[in-house]
């Protein structure tokens, strides 16, 4: 259901969605909620996807942290 | 803070934490608590922000509950 609603938001929308998600600081959090899925097994993701989010969270991680 | 961050972003990280953001289910409330804010005047926004939350926030719940 997620996935099909992405889709059909315009790209706007997108934006709009990911600018509140980085004024409510709530992007960190949220790679990590899913980090913590797949890593307790509630989630399967393959090696690939596993891999690109771990990377994200140190970006995020090291620009959070660099910027205070 | 945020949003430099967000304009670091790979157009691929982008896409990422928007997919994160709904597989999570996290969007909706994302929407309501940035309104939140704003109704309860902790957050300045102008009118077209405004408008544009309140036009996403209702998009998004048609949609989720749409598909349930």
């Amino acid at each position: 259901m997620g996935k099909q609603l992405l889709q059909t938001l315009s790209h706007e929308e997108q934006i709009l969605l990911l600018d509140i998600l980085f004024t409510q600081q709530y992007a960190l959090d949220l790679v990590s909620c899913e980090l913590a899925d797949i890593e307790n097994g509630e989630k399967q993701v393959d090696e690939k996807r596993y891999q690109q989010l771990l990377r994200l969270y140190d970006r995020l991680l090291q620009e959070t942290y660099d910027f205070t």
